[in-house]
């Protein structure tokens, strides 16, 4: 499939040019344009992401754990495919690639049910793919469009039965639909109000370190954070430069009435604290105690990845037991947060859901399995 | 709560003894008064079964996985309790005990939503086990009966957000409902329509063995078998056998027109190899290949548990390959198919879903997981 995506550059640049003079003809934002747009460089991106799929192991057939019963049967679980996966994605068309390279990697057929502004582009990877497929002695059908008008999404959300699992890559609003329509188990991803919190007698220039990585080393990511609570204990002294080294970052501080007396900041609402941003801005405010922090996480976190910063292990402790989010750090950015960075080599989404995977989501996270039992005769 | 309720007793007969009175006079089925019943033996075995919950290993806090990330940072995956549980079951009240025991030894909160049948029942119950919690320094509330009319299940099962995951316990309508109509996420446990294929060269004694004890060992068990195949080959010298002893233990056959040579069965039509009997009945056919067989299960099987006999590695390396279901057995009785049987201590349920838990579900899938990464300062 690398290769021959990789043949098929010309073709796919030709669709995607259409799609983009379509998206612009129609007044379609820039920063959408901007994701739509694939170049050179993003198709090699895209092929180098399926070489180094197919360098990873294959999840298929894992022996999850075996024993042997009293009896002398043997029992083994099995790491096997989910069978129809369905993908509803936004604009991006290197979606298509990786996920179709993910779902075929962990022996699923993929049904990909992209953005109608990357119609074109998207046909065209999916062809490239599937001439890969059939070089490769494999069922060019693996690996589908599911094209169609808006209803077809919600065909595909009822779909239970032929569909296995949905999973929704997008903004807040896809992932809520999805989750709430579905009749086909949904797999929820992304949303990320993620919170750093600076305990009392952290180190300062650790957190400071930490928060200017986790806010801007890549603001529209899920694992970027978006408030900062600072104990009241190191207000005074952490408050003042932290405020400077973000506006000289370009961050907009939304603080609330105890922050804004150490710099200039925007007031914050409710809103500001409830906001995934993805953007340069950060809600902030002081907190009482760890209790307080704790508190305030529980009330507006989306459960994907929490920060403390803190040299105290009691603190640590009890952040890292009480705060319920996919992943928690203690000392560390939630940039981190991250299949590649967690050693899985490819990730098909950021779980932020309780059920079957939390978490990054690598290979293994896409398979179900299934007990065999081997006997000889065994009855009860 | 064991010796709770084993203190509580006589209360929880006198309540069940109204449960009891009221089913009859409204005319219910005696079957399902029988099920709503309880006795001092009953009672005895919802203590035992507290106890040796009680015994079992605490999955909260076990370490999944663990390793050091290039940059020095130590990553655990740590198991953590879903938080609320809802479980919606039908009139058996014994579940109340079972299901509120497994809830918080994995560590969650319970809302048990049970039959109105059985109201009485399940208060009385409910209020011992409270009082354990009490006597145990936990919250009561840790356990909780969900009372009121048919539109609270709706309201359950729109509590996204607050409910954490539903799990229904009882027949295929509950189970198909909760799944249809949920926005929380569910578990879907049990529906079974087991099959279990006579390979060509199959050990004929052992088939025998099996198949009588999968169909009546318990057939009222959604790992009971339901329909017999038997290849081609061996129809003439196992059939005949089969369909005596069948007899011989009280067992309608459905055979099909092919099946209906070899001796006396009631033809078979369509729905009958759609059918989770439960009763002492078989449908039953014979195939030309094992093919023919895989594709048979194909069609009508729930994906529960799925048996062939056979000498053959290859058929049984096939079979074990093709199937899609929780379980396959090569050689031993689907009856096998059991939390119990697996040495898992405790059973909620048997998933038939492929997300989170397939097959027997014991403590651990009870409960779901959370990344620990702890750091001295690193950012990315």
């Amino acid at each position: 499939m690398a290769d021959s995506l990789a043949k098929a550059e010309t073709a796919v640049l030709e669709a995607n040019g259409r799609d983009v003079t379509r998206a612009e003809e129609s007044g379609t934002a820039a920063a959408l344009v901007d994701r739509l747009r694939l170049t050179e460089d993003r198709i090699a991106g895209m092929v180098e992401g399926l070489r180094d799929l197919a360098a990873l192991p294959d999840p298929v057939g894992d022996i999850i754990r075996g024993w042997t019963s009293p009896n002398g049967m043997q029992i083994r679980q099995i790491r096997v495919p989910f069978g129809v996966v369905g993908i509803i994605y936004e604009a991006r068309p290197n979606v298509t690639a990786d996920a179709g390279g993910i779902c075929l990697k962990s022996g699923n057929a993929a049904l990909l049910r992209g953005s109608s502004s990357a119609a074109e582009s998207n046909a065209a990877i999916v062809e490239a793919l599937q001439a890969g497929l059939v070089d490769a002695g494999l069922p060019a059908k693996a690996i589908q469009l599911v094209p169609g008008p808006r209803e077809v999404t919600s065909e595909l959300m009822a779909a239970r039965g032929l569909v296995d699992v949905l999973i929704p890559r997008g903004g807040a609003g896809l992932i809520d639909t999805v989750v709430r329509n579905s009749q086909v188990p949904v797999i929820e991803t992304g949303v990320g109000n993620c919170h750093l919190y600076v305990d009392a007698g952290a180190d300062q220039q650790m957190a400071l370190e930490i928060l200017i990585n986790a806010k801007t080393q890549r603001p529209s990511v899920c694992n970027a954070v978006e408030t900062l609570l600072v104990h009241a204990d190191v207000a005074d002294s952490f408050l003042p430069k932290a405020l400077r080294t973000l506006a000289d970052r370009g961050v907009t501080v939304h603080g609330d009435a105890r922050v804004a007396t150490y710099g200039d900041v925007v007031p914050a609402t409710e809103a500001d604290f409830a906001a995934e941003y993805l953007s340069l801005d950060i809600a902030a405010g002081v907190v009482d105690s760890l209790d307080a922090a704790l508190s305030h996480i529980r009330r507006y976190s989306t459960g994907h990845s929490e920060t403390i910063v803190t040299e105290s292990q009691a603190s640590a402790a009890r952040f890292a037991a009480e705060v319920d989010a996919a992943a928690v750090l203690v000392n560390a950015s939630s940039r981190f947060v991250d299949g590649g960075e967690f050693g899985f080599g490819a990730e098909i989404g950021i779980s932020t859901q309780k059920l079957h995977a939390r978490g990054p989501m690598g290979l293994p996270e896409m398979t179900s399995s299934k007990y065999v039992v081997t006997g000889s005769g065994q009855t009860r």
